[in-house]
């Protein structure tokens, strides 16, 4: 059983792989911490979790989590696990970790967005981007594997296999029209994610400014795709449903989009349907629904995605990674099929 | 006081034109039809609305309805309006008709959409676009009018100012990213719309089919603009939130674009704001709020409107074109604020 | 027109209290306060206000709401209120206080209860309770108000008739089941309320310790009737849904039940009605839905209540208070229909 | 591998017993049928199922079905049932029926509460009532399992360690107060589940007159103690809330209280908690969390339990019914963790 510590294990994303990992047949949860509740049980902070787990919240500590677990999840703020993630990959763990922290290959281009210098700038080269379907052979052979984040998830898988291609009109933006669940938002109230302040209501935030665009923009960096990015406020626990407009070179056609999507035949996690993805279909499981639609015109495709941001967009697609990383079978883990109703 | 029927006043666009009208100081409510609850009190069906009516649901007749009302709101279905609507009309009597059946002036064009021929295509010249803010002077005079659909209502309001000053690069698209709350879909039960289908899911529908496609393409055909239109189904009670993605000519400033908008400044129904609209702010009432952003790009704008469907979308906007029929305030029994939280 | 200040404008309550006296005959708000956002506009902090008000929020302040207001609403919180309420009220205004402060007769109970002695047990004795249908008269003679909890006003109309009659076997408990949307818990985000947490799920809190306890207790107190009481935290946003299950000395049948509750037959805000009342039929209403439902044992009854917990349960509470104590026709500014759906 | 049928897969039941048997290590599914979509693979009624059964929908028929398989659950509708069942014992099938035809033991009170005659009176002795805790032996030894109702198995778990004893006041009633989300209604659209007529809201339905009373009354009617049952509609998806006001003998302590629930210690799926559960908690999975307690007179308990109704009060009760019936490991199947959030 391989020994595993997350860091961070109260929040949601915290919550979610363990959720899934007490039903990996290959892994043992050894370590969890808390910053706030450190001392408590884990089901005092999570009591679905009844049942599955008797470990008591550890006060974050780099070297005894270091010492306790062979792999680490990172579930640490932004910001807040760069050190950490550095001091474990020098005492040769294996690390996930789910923040951006590793995530932009760029130093300069994470001060600017995170509004704090890199300090362990030698190490973003060392990191793998964490998209299984997309870097699959490099994510077998790292040490470190940068999480994706939720947004990029649901936007990249289905814009690869076009840009690839060469088939998107790069004079033109692409689209991004992305409706996001409030566990997105984390678990630390604030007024934004209060009840009666979310439900019953939709709203778009961070329009133009949000932290996932230079995520977006770095991994299609070298197809010179230009993005707009808008992202929702939905009133829903868990999902992201993200509409691509995507400006084509010339006309195509339904089953000339359909071709193209076909290159992820053969992923588990990803599920072409010929149907609009609703987000009711993925919940709680590690599956990308995705289907693309020619227009009138044809000059435009439509593609929407749907994820689970948990999963998909976090913990599962982490969980993903861990089971690449350890040569094991890459669905270990994660077949129980979605939550519905 | 003015003598008005409502013709299907058990749905919800029936319902909301009952809340509000009941608060109007010149009109009398006179008739309320049902097809299915004839002869049950109004209350028994709408319950919220024990205390503000003693109306017993009438079979709907034509004959009766316009012998007891000189104004006549149709809430009928679509298809069900036509000829009701001509009756009335040679009745002499001043109509609003909530349905599609006189909003496309070309009853080819309906035919297609709505798979029936118009059977007054005749009276299709006479009927009035009530779109207030674009056409105040026609309404003015008009005894037809066509009232909008929610969709075309939360798109068109925001497209008109840019287009009429020929900005817009009508060789890209015009992509239009609609929400929709639940009561859009109308009163009727069925497995789209039940609880558990809809909760904690988004879904979109119709993709490049939607009926309103012909309707919005139609009140902007002077501009030939052309156009991408996505529906979703939001689990929320009611609202609908537009995104439009508007391709310029040139690029243009934030500022350059808040100055176009600003030909609104004077209607008291658009409520010009700096962040982005929420759902939650117009609940019940006719407000559209708008916002525009700039994008990195320049040469592509961001609009986002926020209005209530059933309000601004629906019956909030037929009682403004009565308002104006009738020569009186256009506020006049639509200044409660909206409904937070 | 009367002048009125809001102290506490941004909460819930106070927003609603705002909401509904923008649209009373009789009354100007000239004065709003904020802890947290004085020197902005009111309509920052509350969107949906824009266009009626340009008000903007005060630091706050007791002399200068004094100066300014004929008649105070305080929306502070419990705790709070007691000295400025004081200040007021040697100012020779009348104020209506819908925190905690006025409500327990007995100084002593109040510390018990809300852990701080209170500062002006004098005043104690002038406050009337502020339930309309029980203390008209009273109120109509009243400086200070002491405006009701929400659960004790859905839980004290129901049970009055049948208390006052001697019906009610006091030798077993009257079961209360109070079920309460979010808003109820205020403004001030924290975990309990956040989206994720409360979304599809339902929960009892506080059970036998809630604060309103004694207030119901206090207001019973004459008829030696013992309570149990526990509230819920419900998943939408208003309305509180309270059951109670009431001992009766000898078997009741359904027509005999229904008689007692007919003393309410002239209440404008007290609708009785021969179904189950649903909380969406009076959202945003002063409104008090009220059934009775004989067992099949006959020796007790089923009492359900439904209620807007921040209008019958607060704010428009308060302007029926108002409108009591200035003399005016009770409904004045309260006589909008319930927002469905 | 066990050879499993679900006669009745695409409501939200069936859809539920797919979902979790998929995951079972003992079982493959070989037939499932549904009325109105035979032909149709199962995925295009169900598309989260998507990846996990290639299965077609097979129309209803009886003894196609028993060919096909050993073991067969019935999730056809109330008195749809019956007949099949009868056929498959004859056939020397295990059957699990989720409908009520075989839960009351005596065929007048089926037909007094069904409103049809049982066409299966004999075989309604051989039918055993299917709550593992309490029936476990019975089960184990059983060919035909009535599966209980989801209200009933939230209310009789907590009550039977009580009756048992004999420490309840059978002069008084024990009062069921049981709020349950939507999918307890169904899959068949109807106006009363009809998204915006649930949505923010909440309505007691059946007060005195809902099916599982005599289902209730028949469990507890060995210690002659009376109920009051009200059930209500919440606006969630999953789960039942279940508080019991439960007349006792004697004063009890929280301490003595608990230690009678303390039966319960080495039941897997019953979670004893010593704060309120909630139905978020439990989501998904098999478990029923339970919670006891006292009240200041001492005389009253408070028992509180939170089930999924599609899991412990349906589907999932019925694996771990299956499991006992065929002598396997109790929790197998049914060990994934809650859903939250």
């Amino acid at each position: 059983m391989l020994r595993v510590a997350i860091a961070g294990a109260t929040g949601y994303t915290g919550a979610e792989l363990i959720r899934l990992l007490v039903q990996h047949p290959n892994v043992k949860i050894v370590s969890v911490t808390s910053e706030q509740s450190s001392g408590e049980p884990l089901v005092a902070r999570l009591p679905s979790l009844n049942r599955f787990s008797d470990l008591i919240l550890e006060k974050f500590d780099t070297d005894r989590v270091a010492e306790n677990a062979d792999f680490i999840f990172s579930a640490l703020s932004h910001t807040k696990a760069m050190k950490p993630v550095a001091h474990w990959m020098n005492a040769g763990k294996k690390v996930i970790d789910l923040s951006a922290d590793y995530r932009l290959q760029s130093a300069k281009v994470y001060e600017k967005w995170y509004s704090a210098p890199h300090q362990e700038p030698a190490l973003l080269k060392k990191a793998v981007y964490g998209l299984p379907e997309i870097y699959r052979k490099k994510i077998a052979k790292a040490s470190l594997i940068a999480n994706p984040g939720c947004y990029p998830t649901g936007t990249l898988l289905p814009l690869y296999p076009f840009l690839k291609l060469g088939v998107v009109d790069t004079t033109r933006e692409i689209i991004i029209d992305a409706k996001s669940g409030v566990s997105g938002a984390g678990r630390s109230p604030n007024t934004t994610t209060h009840f009666p302040e979310v439900n019953e209501g939709l709203v778009a935030y961070n329009v133009g400014t949000h932290r996932h665009i230079p995520e977006i923009e770095q991994e299609i960096s070298a197809f010179e795709a230009k993005i707009i990015f808008t992202p929702y406020l939905l009133p829903v626990n868990r999902g992201i449903l993200t509409t691509i407009y995507l400006p084509l070179k010339r006309k195509m056609t339904q089953d000339q989009l359909e071709e193209i999507l076909d290159e992820y035949n053969s992923e588990f996690f990803i599920r072409l349907v010929d149907h609009p993805p609703n987000l009711r279909d993925v919940r709680g499981s590690n599956f990308c629904d995705l289907a693309v639609f020619a227009t009138a015109g044809g000059r435009t495709a439509i593609l929407i995605s749907a994820i689970d941001n948990l999963v998909k967009g976090a913990s599962g697609q982490a969980i993903h990674n861990m089971n690449i990383m350890m040569g094991w079978d890459e669905t270990m883990g994660l077949t129980a099929p979605p939550f519905f109703p």
